[in-house]
């Protein structure tokens, strides 16, 4: 009660504010960064509308973007609702990586009408970080407007999450001596983490993947009417398993619940491959208590911080965004986002590496300037960095 | 060309940053400022809509929208180009009334597709600053926003010109002796904030109020086709006074010029009645050289630093959303404007009033203050504030 009260109360008044990065004190100051001063700096951009990268807030602006439908484990709670939790994304991508995210909640449901809203105030921004959309218009959106924008367009409920759970996958695999080319993986949960993290252990290299939801292996001999699932069956589960969690689960390596409480039973656990690896990241109550799975178990990670390996996207999103933001990349593609979990998990050297220690500590520095490193790298190599175009042709 | 570069030097990077209220030092602190403290956060706005003013930065944050359309004196740069303007709006925001305000800068010009824009991104917002957006469009954008919205939406280039003018006019009156009531005004320049400027004089008692353009005094004999233009005759020129400027002008106490430069003539001058007052505020070029119709005319004034009374608005809209955020104004309406004029008048003592002296510096620390006072009042007294309507509740 005590602690909640206090929680209530670091919340008002909100939790951002706006900062002048040069303070104005005079009347001359004022006729430099407002009128008749600015007009120069208008004219520039305008001549040359790269500039603004250089003038403006642009370059380390990011939008986090939402419109309250799909808020934390709340559901649809709408724009104003959805505030805190935008607030506290933008504090956490200032505190982490020195990004200055706004929120912006979205007083529509429309997909189209997101899309435009989101495709016009992008002049502001360097990047749009979209936030507790619901599936499946968060696809949608996301598509089109990584299709549209020329700055990074990045849904991290989907993609921040793929992220953080490959980290914790390679070294969980590290400390288990086995290879992912090579393991049994069931995905329990089939919504847009669900996809976006079967889709990220592939391009890592997985190929025995099973995606599970509420009436079985996901198959694709079946048809499905959700036409994510029609093409999530296309790349997933090679051997077309059929049944049940607890049918398909026999022999798995890895399981990766991203769905609900109480979803894997022990008996699943046991029917588990040697040195099984159980990711359990329904929140806050995981799939299955992590302190009864424990003994069957030889790796355990939720997505809680009250357990050893928490899961957690705060570790991905600043460094992604700051890496992208540095090197003015135009999209965030699978090779910087693959970059940026090899990074993450890189944090923790060999010698440390543990059953109970597989994901490094939010607040340790290397994570987001290993991050920004990564990605900048795999930015300029796939050819999408800005920074990197207009070296090459200063160069030629 | 040493200013210029320090001008430029000065924008790189851009003006304003964002800030957290209480770093997050701990994993402690982000459980509580994220995940799974903010859910309580949530879950009490979504209970109750109107505690967003309460938890959230609603209540000290304003939007600066535009579309980049009409900006300063360079017409339409586009949205990139108009951002160094917004910034630094937003910093004078900061600066001098400690509101959090934030550039948002559209990639569309169409009218409808701007309210929408704006309806959708409210919820984060106690109040939108629109900005720069060319005529006629800016009046159907703001009339229908603000019949749409519950928060203040305020258009600085109609609204807070005309407030700071009927400010200087209030105090040039004094200077001169002379009632509003009484005088013969002339406006040249009938946009945007020549309407709003004749409309707040009007509003503050004035009655022989004529509005000139390229093809002479409106007058509602004449059918236009600018419907605003046609609106604009019903309200003004009660005598229906017919041709140029240098023909309605004879025996005007006030000329205002929101034109171009060189709109006014000396000869022009010569003819007004005597004691006359002259605001020629096109900028950064006057009407007329105020050296050259210095000794003709009792209190001159302009948008310029670097001339006495200078015009600028600056002195009001920090004050005014400072007032209007403080007591929760579901709008500006009329009255707030008016007290928002008469409080900056009121700054300059009778005592220390002159003819070069009818306006406050802008870094007076007591403009925000009586700003802020009289529009709370105002707000209170005509039932838009929403803080008096919870007091109110509270007492019944």
């Amino acid at each position: 009660m005590k602690i909640m009260d206090e929680v209530m109360k670091m919340h008002v008044g909100g939790k951002l504010e706006t900062g002048l990065k040069n303070p104005i004190r005079s009347m001359e100051d004022l006729s430099k960064v407002y009128t008749p001063g600015v007009a120069k700096v208008c004219q520039a951009i305008a001549a040359d509308q790269d500039k603004a990268y250089e003038y403006t807030i642009k370059k380390n602006s990011v939008a986090v973007v939402s419109d309250g439908t799909a808020v934390l484990g709340l559901g649809d709670i709408g724009p104003k609702a959805a505030m805190p939790v935008m607030e506290g994304k933008a504090a956490l991508f200032k505190q982490f990586a020195d990004v200055d995210a706004f929120p912006i909640c979205l007083d529509t449901k429309d997909t189209e009408e997101i899309i435009a809203i989101v495709k016009a105030i992008a002049p502001t921004f360097g990047g749009i970080n979209l936030e507790d959309i619901s599936s499946p218009r968060c696809f949608e959106i996301e598509a089109r407007l990584k299709q549209e924008l020329d700055i990074p367009v990045f849904h991290d409920d989907q993609h921040g999450t793929a992220i953080v759970v490959l980290a914790g996958i390679l070294n969980a695999l590290r400390v288990c001596n086995k290879d992912i080319k090579n393991v049994k993986i069931v995905v329990n949960g089939i919504g847009a983490a669900g996809i976006a993290v079967s889709k990220m252990l592939l391009h890592a290299g997985a190929v025995n993947l099973i995606g599970v939801d509420r009436q079985g292996a996901i198959n694709r001999a079946v048809h499905y009417d959700k036409s994510h699932w029609s093409e999530f069956a296309l790349i997933t589960n090679p051997h077309l398993e059929r049944g049940s969690l607890s049918e398909v689960i026999q022999g798995a390596d890895v399981f990766i619940g991203l769905s609900a409480p109480g979803a894997l039973k022990l008996g699943d656990v046991k029917r588990m491959a040697a040195d099984p690896i159980v990711f359990a990241m329904a929140n806050p109550t995981p799939e299955i208590d992590p302190e009864i799975a424990a003994p069957y178990v030889k790796v355990m990670a939720t997505g809680r911080s009250d357990f050893p390996n928490q899961i957690n996207n705060v570790l991905c999103f600043p460094g992604i965004f700051r890496g992208a933001l540095d090197c003015g990349a135009t999209e965030i593609n699978e090779d910087m986002k693959l970059a940026a979990a090899e990074a993450i998990s890189s944090v923790i050297d060999a010698s440390d590496l543990h059953e109970t220690y597989i994901m490094p500590n939010a607040f340790d520095p290397r994570v987001v300037e290993r991050i920004r490193e990564a990605v900048i790298r795999a930015a300029l190599k796939s050819g999408v960095a800005r920074i990197g175009t207009l070296m090459e042709s200063n160069n030629t």
